[in-house]
């Protein structure tokens, strides 16, 4: 069995487990139950017309006396490549506006209020290849590309906020950036938030193609919550998790695009483990599949022609430390997820991460550690 | 089968998959295979005879051309109390004394360098009776207190570094602390790290016998590696292991007591992420078994007269994101881990998050975000 073979770590264990064994490991491994969501039989049917994984699951807060359930529904969707690297570039973007435009109808079937794509959703991941061309031509305006334009059309039709992570050109400077645009459920663009932190490592240094962004840790109001997205290698900065929450995030969104044997095992843990920091949702999506075309031999030590195989797995945590199961790792996948946000708080009443933070502390030690005169607290003998 | 019955996620899994899921299943849940590590026979026997578990593995780095191996032996030390917590104190401490003199000496039989047990480890975990007396009896000196000579004979004898984390008296105003004492490996007292972050939850409201931490983020020079001691509630705040690592640390212990249903699967997640976005490695250690005995009802929302399951389960994790198994949940045992300390290195050179981090900007914001007249960055339509 390959590693690109294996497509689910939760149906392995569920396959094989004993009971009452099982309910320990699963208890252990992923906290609290998630309860299944019932989805709607039509939608369950178009996606298994459309061969594509959908999975529900709700997370469950305490009724309050004085709020009520804020309860709303996000979709994580994740995705192939839908043709070959080396087809014309706009019929590949059409290609992919055709799969998301299936994969979203079925969202809304299932009552989706916020749907997010996976990083750079309408391209292949081509930053391995180093060259420029043809990649940069797929290239959008945040405001005004043909990508936006179809986003707001499937927010206003849907009433969904959409979170579309593009290349994007800002055509003033013809400079690039990693980019997720926010459309508000009215069709309006409400922002975009650039990709914070950007890898260097192996076949992976997208430097060559964009700069850290300079949107810092926006957060946006939608009718559905306060919102933030940490694009993909962000997941890795616990500081940038916490800042979006510091800005007020209830769900932050990590759009990613990673694989590989040192990444994979930190996936279930990075957006966890930012859920239970602080006090809100993490929505964790990765993209499937092997992107084999790449005519180019890439970088790394040997020489190769793919970049690996994106393992999907994408998921929900939740603030008291449960998850929902993952995607597949093999399959495209719409994971539609109930959650009362009434959560966050609760959880933060309880164990108050906030209030014992010691911010103001940490703000003054962090402002003396980036000075060229730090003298680190050291204590020999 | 109760949740204080269940004694092994690891050895559960190992049970009943098969190969060549199994395979799989270790590789994402827990990354890198770890190897198991060759103990001597005399070592395995007096755990035995002296009932704990003993495990050993090793994580290997690359032979680099220009420095050597920087490979050293790490002891994790988890157990229950010894006596009924309506025993003489004194005779408490000396049981616990003895216990862990036992143990130490097996870890010095398997070559350990750095020995960490776990958070107020003379002691019952007593602050969920939120009773002053007789509990903060069991408070010393941490630079001329008993337990502290003790650990300075043992240091002495073994060469080994230990860490020793007690209820503090500073003697001076009365005033207690929860704190490590980091003692040489040549006897002395290097110096000590009090509890940064505590906990106001449920049983677990410990601010009733101590405050904050005063001592900032110290790190201590060993013979055998730049260490630091994070204490307990502390591993819920990544700026708490991230403000070590900014200091230099290369391995930073978790000594802790916990328990309970939301704890636990935290657990496996909060030093791991710590290992990973740190480059560091964490070791991290609870106390095991159920202290039954306390005479006044707890607080918590239905009266009892336990505090819960301390589940064990110490662990370590390195940089690379792989971690040994966990102990027991239900023994007292000694975990000895190899790292080769190049590691971190390694793997900093590999991900560059202390490159990627953009710390100066980070100090910035958190510098805002922490005034009064703050205004989070929140984008309405």
């Amino acid at each position: 069995m390959s590693a690109c073979e294996f497509e689910s770590l939760e149906k392995t264990l569920e396959s094989h487990l004993p009971e009452p064994e099982l309910t320990e490991v699963k208890r252990i491994l992923f906290g609290k139950e998630t309860k299944k969501l019932d989805l709607p039989p039509s939608a369950v049917e178009a996606a298994s017309e459309r061969d594509f994984e959908l999975k529900g699951y709700r997370f469950e807060a305490t009724q309050e006396q004085l709020r009520p359930a804020r309860k709303i529904r996000v979709g994580l969707i994740q995705h192939h490549v839908v043709l070959p690297t080396d087809a014309p570039i706009i019929d590949q973007i059409n290609g992919m506006h055709n799969r998301i435009g299936e994969m979203v109808e079925v969202a809304a079937m299932c009552g989706v209020n916020i749907v997010c794509f996976q990083e750079t959703w309408t391209m292949p991941f081509a930053f391995c290849t180093r060259e420029k061309e043809p990649w940069t031509e797929f290239a959008e305006s945040a405001e005004e590309g043909n990508t936006t334009r179809f986003c707001q059309e499937l927010a206003k039709k849907y009433n969904m906020v959409v979170v579309s992570p593009i290349l994007e050109r800002e055509e003033l400077h013809n400079t690039l950036w990693n980019t997720a645009v926010v459309i508000s459920n009215s069709g309006n663009v409400l922002g975009k938030s650039r990709k914070n932190h950007i890898p260097r490592i192996g076949d992976f240094n997208e430097s060559t193609y964009y700069m850290e962004g300079d949107t810092g840790h926006t957060v946006f109001q939608t009718q559905f919550g306060k919102i933030a997205v940490n694009i993909c290698y962000g997941r890795h900065h616990p500081l940038n998790w916490f800042m979006y929450s510091m800005n007020g995030a209830e769900i932050i969104f990590n759009p990613s695009a990673t694989v590989g044997a040192l990444s994979e095992p930190m996936w279930p843990i990075e957006a966890r483990n930012a859920a239970i920091a602080n006090h809100c949702f993490t929505c964790a999506i990765n993209r499937v599949g092997t992107e084999k075309q790449f005519k180019t031999a890439l970088l790394s030590f040997a020489a190769h022609h793919d970049f690996g195989h994106f393992y999907g797995s994408s998921y929900v945590a939740a603030p008291d430390g449960s998850r929902t199961p993952g995607l597949s790792r093999t399959r495209d996948g719409l994971l539609v997820v109930e959650m009362d946000l009434n959560l966050n708080r609760q959880l933060s009443d309880k164990w108050s991460f906030k209030m014992t933070g010691r911010y103001a502390e940490y703000a003054e030690e962090l402002t003396k550690a980036v000075r060229h005169d730090f003298k680190p607290n050291i204590v020999k003998e």
